[in-house]
């Protein structure tokens, strides 16, 4: 239970966005030089960084991208498309920056940070990537629980404390490589929301309709093996959950904890942002949802969450990708917010 | 009609996107470290650049966005809720780094050039703003024509060439200032569309619904007036049109022959697409939709074009604002088809 205290200890310390500041920025929003609500939503990021920084001049310099990686017992129920080593081979590839996740950071100006909490291989040291290897994958959820509750909680800490050691976060994401990881993430949203398997359930990295059927009914069994709580966050990780899955989670807690807006990528990830807020009732205020991912039940998450989409650009990759190209949002939000005229100082005429 | 023969002599030069390359991009495209089609649009985007920039390399460093600005005279009936002294005031504004569009472009890494081919006052130069001044405003379109053919061909030739004088664009967009200019825009997509003058127009920067009837009656007005001719879009532009109006579709047939993506704004913008495309038919596939704006008719503009929209965050401002955001996404599209590794390169399994 040392763990658990420790995580807790680190829960108490998230606070709430700063809302007196966020009606100084939306003042401000009706003071600059142009019609009032014609930037739409970049004038609502605008507020949310205010807030969420607690700062009159938001930042967007600092942007950290953590993919979290770790693999799935439950392939070998024949899940995902795609064989488990491609967990690895993709984290080589991202190291070398040759990932579509590794391009769109560099494209958004985010720094990408690979952390291991679980892929079933060992790889040789690397800089850009932290190894915090907590189990060789998960164990398959249709037979039994993907991990103690320990190892939950671990993965939890490992991507708080990622967060919590970087210097300096102004927007941070969570992304994912893991094959097979859609089929945990379906359970678990299936557990904490009213979604059954089936609605719950999608094609993931490109599952035909008929295979999409059998990969309900493995979420389906999951279920009914392990039972998880749905009034225990971390008994829904331990017993359905994903090493990456837990660990994204943590690193939005660490955002919080940092007071850097927080960008949640595709499906995947606002299933791990669905457990922050479980763990951390309010914590959504952090959040921005970067993009509405094809895969099925993603829009189901976000609406539970209360957060819409900023982009509608047809991605279903995950890795972060969506988050990634987001991020842009909060710099022109940002850059507009703090580097634009009043109507007063620029000498423009308000309506007739 | 020296100066027709000279628009026409350019519009001759423009040439089609590469196809053959574009077919290569694709094959490109399935080949990188992903599920294939999960980049979505982004995917697209890659594959339009190649042809449109005819390299197998597409580029996305150069990003220029003229913004054209000019008055109206049909203000004097009421039709905007702002004095027409703003298009001036935001020039200047503009100059100092204060506005919206250059904030954004700021952050998007674009270029601004102003272009006065119509305020209705004298500035003082600045290094900023390109005078090409062809008349003080327009005359007021609901009691006779707004400009004659050979100023409206002035404004095609003056923002064509001022794309045409810039070294190297690799994206192009077209902004606009100018108070009252929804009112035109709506008159030539009613004349250049099935839409009625009542269905072409919308609030602009803020008109309330009541006020957005009394526009729609000026629009019907000014066609009934005018008659301009359906098939001749340098008459609909001298007729019912605006000199910005006019120097943005220049710009965009400048792009084409720059061989450079043209971004479009929101609905002046495609109004002057619209035109473009009139003048130069095909030049619609140099084109990108930057995203929906609110005003009314913005989207069935688009479709007439067989555009969809990239970003729909509720922004209404016009002055070039969603296009400045919109070529991140093309900046994305580049890096990521630029900068991933392929399949085999990476050493990463496909489906199984």
């Amino acid at each position: 239970m040392e763990l658990e205290t420790k995580l807790k200890s680190y829960l108490e310390k998230i606070t709430r966005p700063n809302l007196a500041l966020a009606k100084q920025a939306k003042r401000r929003e009706t003071d600059l030089a142009k019609p009032r609500g014609s930037l739409g939503r970049l004038e609502d990021l605008a507020v949310q960084m205010v807030a969420v920084q607690d700062t009159l001049t938001p930042r967007s310099l600092d942007k950290l991208i953590i993919v979290c990686a770790g693999d799935h017992g439950v392939v070998e129920e024949g899940v995902s498309p795609y064989p488990q080593e491609v967990t690895r081979q993709q984290i080589l590839n991202f190291q070398q920056g040759g990932g579509a996740i590794t391009n769109l950071a560099l494209a958004a100006g985010a720094k990408v940070t690979l952390l291991d909490v679980g892929i079933n291989f060992d790889l040789p040291p690397h800089p850009k990537r932290i190894d915090a290897k907590i189990a060789y994958g998960t164990k398959n959820i249709a037979k039994g629980p993907a991990m103690t509750r320990h190892e939950a909680v671990s993965s939890l800490l490992a991507g708080l404390e990622t967060a919590l050691n970087e210097p300096k976060i102004d927007i941070i994401a969570a992304g994912e490589m893991g094959i097979g990881n859609t089929t945990p993430s379906s359970a678990i949203v299936s557990v904490l929301t009213s979604l059954s398997p089936a609605q719950a359930t999608g094609a993931g990295s490109g599952l035909s309709p008929k295979q999409v059927e059998h990969k309900a009914k493995v979420v389906q069994k999951a279920l009914e093996i392990n039972q998880p709580d749905p009034n225990d966050p971390i008994d829904v990780l331990a017993k359905v959950g994903g090493l990456e899955i837990g660990a994204m989670a943590g690193v939005y807690l660490g955002g919080a904890l940092k007071r850097s807006i927080v960008v949640i990528d595709g499906f995947i990830a606002a299933t791990a942002a669905l457990l922050a807020e479980k763990l951390s009732p309010g914590i959504k205020d952090y959040f921005v949802a970067g993009h509405r991912s094809k895969e099925k039940a993603h829009q189901a998450v976000l609406d539970r969450l209360g957060l819409a989409p900023l982009l509608d650009l047809g991605m279903w990759l995950g890795e972060g990708s969506g988050a990634a190209v987001a991020m842009f949002l909060l710099q022109c939000a940002a850059q507009h917010f703090n580097g634009m005229s009043t109507l007063a100082e620029a000498g423009v005429h308000d309506t007739v």
